[in-house]
């Protein structure tokens, strides 16, 4: 195995909004790309996710308006320098890409007895995570781009796709070709918050012990 | 970017338990594994994760003495034919492998206007997921395994690693060289759960509509 190449992957991807092309993600490219996503590893197996792959520009379309709205509701919240960053900073490329593909959580997958949750209720939301994850870096794998919508209230998305009342909306995923993936995050590159080195979050032994230099 | 090397790791991740060696991590190895962790994607760039390091055998020791009988506590909600497929299953690595990587979650990183969490309060809950799901394929690519143990209690971790109170513990991985990765996992190796085809979880622009043939 090519280490190198692995993380070159983890290294070029980025959370995608301005640099989407539009163009459609080839059948036998999304096959694999959801394949990789559902050989995440999950709580007692129990694979609690699922994904709802929306093309159709209506449907499309009233999710952006949503964003939009939550978009505001976010800036109205920020002091006058932090909306002056904001205001620069796209955060959907819901109709530049052509394909959503939004991620759910089933908690009654597996169920009742799902090995490993019993103490944790959470673990099942963490499993699709990390489905998320594998996705994304598959996506980056194949030279595609991502973008994670997170300005929305779950309600608004579970009403637009019927998705049942017990199962949770965790991400709407802006998936297509685009034209460059950026060097640097769009937050960074704007000016909203700069990345952190490594040694700042290692610990040793108990929280709050530095690392061994 | 060779994509079948990426789709290699993918496919050959495993949630380890019993084929640790006890080798140690060496230092560059262990620094590159955590820097693809610490290279996932995160909510308004907060990065708000912290990886805890242990090592010594004392803490190891306890952690699994509560993690066994956590495993009591499941085994007792279970009916007969799960607890004797259950009493197969090795459920933790602790003492096995040489390194517990524990992961947390600190609400308050890049606050209080945590861009794209306004609306999704635990969004910075999945960022910190997306952080071990890069840590454990990174491990992977290495040649090394990771074994996410879930029978514990948050409380009792916090308490172990002096983690403060408004920080989360969300994973104790354990890292370490392996004997082999299992081409299956323990839990359908010993009639636990099968994994499932992926066309079962794929919906078309609704929820519950199939996807097309």
């Amino acid at each position: 195995m090519d280490v190198t190449s692995f993380y070159d992957v983890v290294h070029r991807r980025r959370d995608v909004r301005g640099e989407f092309t539009g163009g459609v993600v080839p059948t036998d490219v999304l096959h694999r790309i959801l394949g990789a996503a559902h050989t995440a590893p999950s709580v007692g197996l129990s694979q609690p996710w699922d994904f709802v792959l929306v093309r159709d520009v209506d449907t499309r379309t009233a999710f952006r308006d949503h964003v939009k709205a939550e978009r505001e509701n976010f800036a109205s919240q920020l002091d006058e320098e932090q909306a002056r960053t904001f205001a620069r900073i796209k955060v959907e490329g819901v109709l530049e890409s052509s394909l959503g593909v939004v991620v759910t959580y089933d908690p009654q997958r597996g169920g009742p007895a799902v090995l490993g949750r019993h103490a944790i209720d959470d673990a099942g939301l963490y499993s699709v995570c990390l489905a998320i994850g594998n996705l994304w870096l598959a996506a980056t794998a194949e030279g595609l781009g991502v973008g994670w919508v997170s300005f929305y209230r779950e309600q608004f998305l579970r009403e637009l796709l019927a998705i049942p009342t017990q199962i949770r909306p965790v991400a709407w995923l802006c998936l297509g070709p685009v034209t460059t993936l950026q060097a640097t995050p769009d937050l960074e590159r704007h000016g909203w918050r700069h990345r952190t080195p490594l040694a700042q979050v290692v610990h040793e032994e108990q929280f709050g012990r530095p690392p061994h230099p």
